[in-house]
């Protein structure tokens, strides 16, 4: 027999029990790599930049030649030359000389320092005036100061963001180790369940599940695959799952507000597999089920939209991060509650808000609309041993 | 001649001068939806729920039959009957009489309320012990109790979620009209830059802001379309701007570390079109310019691939957000600042931080390297008549 787990248990489980499970990885290209997971740590192999740099537009000069330089008595320099952009300049920095440079070219040697053009006037046949001393290395990317050889750029498991992919280019990187996204069967079961476009008769509802969880699975890096909505018969149900798992690496089965789904998951997954958490002390989404088949997570998630967003949000999406060799970055704002919530004691409760500007604002529905969430934007978590908040209290709100 | 812009002012015209560009409206499949902006309002046509339903598993009853009852003097009631999943229920409650419903069921005629489970007792012959009170509307959602027709359920410009998409889907919308995506043209500029694939001699640096930029279109909702490394040119860069034009909406050319393009963009846009904004008080990205032609929106970004990085998000997002008719939401993260940071005085600045657990910490870096906005989650700013934070400071974290 089943005890029901607390939420942290139940996360627990999934961890210790699916912690071998991940997706094999794959090289792409690295314009397709926004979001991906980095399946290999990246180390440079070379120093970056690979010669030091100007920061600013101005000359290029050596930090003991502007000693004192002031708008009074300025210093005197010799223009030389020009460094120009995608070249190593070929002169050789003499004393008083400097050297015109652009943002982002290469110093001459000898030259240890740039002044800013702003603080440097044209006199004659060449000759500058310079206003500010520079010390040594002012305006200046030594070579090697952003990376060295053996250096860790990026670390396996990241997710990768613009700025990532641009630090991979600048590596010389073309193609990139990442992980591939996991492949998600949905499945909706419930007799009273009807899909878009058929009319509904009295006492039916749409599938809201199917769609909105192929939405989470895509938001949370993988591949969904909505199999529609089936009856609710337990022959019906186990040759579905099998069907399912043939191709998916994850198969999620909503219940629709059906008690056959509850009734029958857990014993068909006990046969087909094993059956690890029946039941969470959490609201919404106590009737919660979580086993597997041949070593696939499958998840029973309920009926009600709320409660299966909110159990998709704490269990699918950081077992999805993690078959990818990731996780998930959530972050908490600290809010003020509004307004009072009322909490049932001994379960963990999800409670939607409206944050804005530092308040939270509770988004109170006893149903299971999912309506309710559209019109939140973060939720709060009242922990199992609170009877509820009252207005002012100090919260973290999660943002979806 | 152009005077330089604070950032407010900048983003101000961008604002103004673009007010009525936009993408054409699309309708997608309700599966396709992830992620879009929604063109046109969604008004509820009908009640949600249509019948009132339970919301747990227990017996529809009439709530004054339940008054009084305690563990030690139930009510007691005869079962006549079972809400089933799917039907409206043809039974009609009569004094002393309950019906079996399940979660999400329809309540029976004369019900009012439903009595959980768990607070009953079959006694002998369909009697039933109730050994707790339910008010009038306990454990049910009434008819229309979330929706009625005329509700607003989601505004135009909501880019859509999950929970929306779920909400369109409970609503029976089976395809909807969203903003169609921009087309972001991109163009890189400067002798220097190399691309992937190609070794690089010294002085050269690898194009990153290329890569880099076409994944932030990509996380902005936009399509984008890289053209490569241009020779650093008026007439070719002429030339490529009206190619480029011919189909996208939006054109980025980024300035390698060129003073070419910082050059002549401002006279090609002057020329073909219109120059808008031509350098920015702010650190990094000083030479942003932005002009339109043909009333297409063009961009100078800054070569320096954080600079780019940040007027990217500053600029060139919002109107990519404004284009689809919806709006950046972008959530500031209290934090305290881990250690001072100096700033120059009359620019406004951006301070790259690693934010974890309310502390901010400053990422530095003098030069321009991406990799210095990997190691970064967020960033302050630095308001233009500051002169930089002391440690300690209580600073606004916004979170990539």
């Amino acid at each position: 027999m089943f005890k029901v787990k607390s939420l942290s248990e139940a996360i627990q489980i999934l961890r210790t029990t699916f912690a071998e499970v991940r997706t094999t990885p794959e090289t792409l290209p690295i314009n397709l790599l926004f979001n991906r997971v980095l399946a290999r740590s990246v180390v440079s192999d070379k120093y970056v930049p690979d010669f030091s740099r100007s920061t600013v537009d101005g000359f290029a000069v050596c930090s003991r030649d502007t000693l004192g330089a002031s708008d009074s008595i300025p210093a005197l320099l010799q223009q030389v030359g020009e460094s120009r952009m995608g070249e190593i300049p070929d002169q050789v920095l003499g004393p008083m000389e400097c050297v015109y440079i652009a943002t982002g070219a290469a110093l001459p040697e000898n030259a240890n320092a740039v002044v800013m053009l702003e603080y440097t006037e044209p006199l004659q046949e060449g000759l500058f005036a310079i206003y500010k001393p520079v010390a040594p290395g002012g305006n200046v990317i030594q070579r090697g100061e952003d990376l060295a050889p053996g250096d860790e750029i990026l670390r396996q498991g990241k997710r990768l963001n613009a700025a990532d992919i641009g630090t991979l280019a600048a590596m010389g990187e073309q193609t990139v180790l990442v992980a591939s996204q996991p492949k998600v069967a949905i499945l909706s079961t419930g007799d009273e369940l009807v899909p878009p476009g058929q009319p509904l008769k009295p006492g039916q509802i749409r599938d809201v599940n199917g769609v909105m969880l192929s939405a989470e699975v895509v938001a949370s890096g993988g591949v969904p695959c909505y199999l529609g909505i089936i009856r609710d018969e337990k022959d019906v149900l186990e040759k579905a799952i099998l069907a399912a798992l043939q191709d998916a690496d994850v198969l999620l089965v909503t219940g629709g507000t059906s008690v056959g789904v509850r009734d029958q998951l857990p014993d068909i997954l006990a046969r087909l597999g094993a059956l690890h958490v029946h039941g969470i002390a959490v609201k919404p989404g106590k009737p919660t089920i979580v086993g597997d088949v041949g070593g696939k997570p499958v998840f029973g998630l309920p009926g009600n939209p709320v409660a299966a967003f909110f159990m998709f949000k704490s269990l699918v999406r950081p077992l999805l991060a993690a078959m990818q060799g990731g996780n998930v970055e959530e972050v908490a704002v600290p809010a003020v509650l509004a307004r009072a919530v009322s909490s049932n004691h001994g379960r963990e409760e999800f409670i939607l808000v409206n944050y804005q500007a530092g308040v939270a604002e509770p988004v109170m529905s006893k149903s299971g609309l999912i309506s309710t969430v559209s019109r939140a934007n973060g939720y709060i978590v009242v922990a199992r041993d609170e009877e509820g908040l009252p207005a002012g209290a100090a919260v973290q709100v999660k943002l979806f």
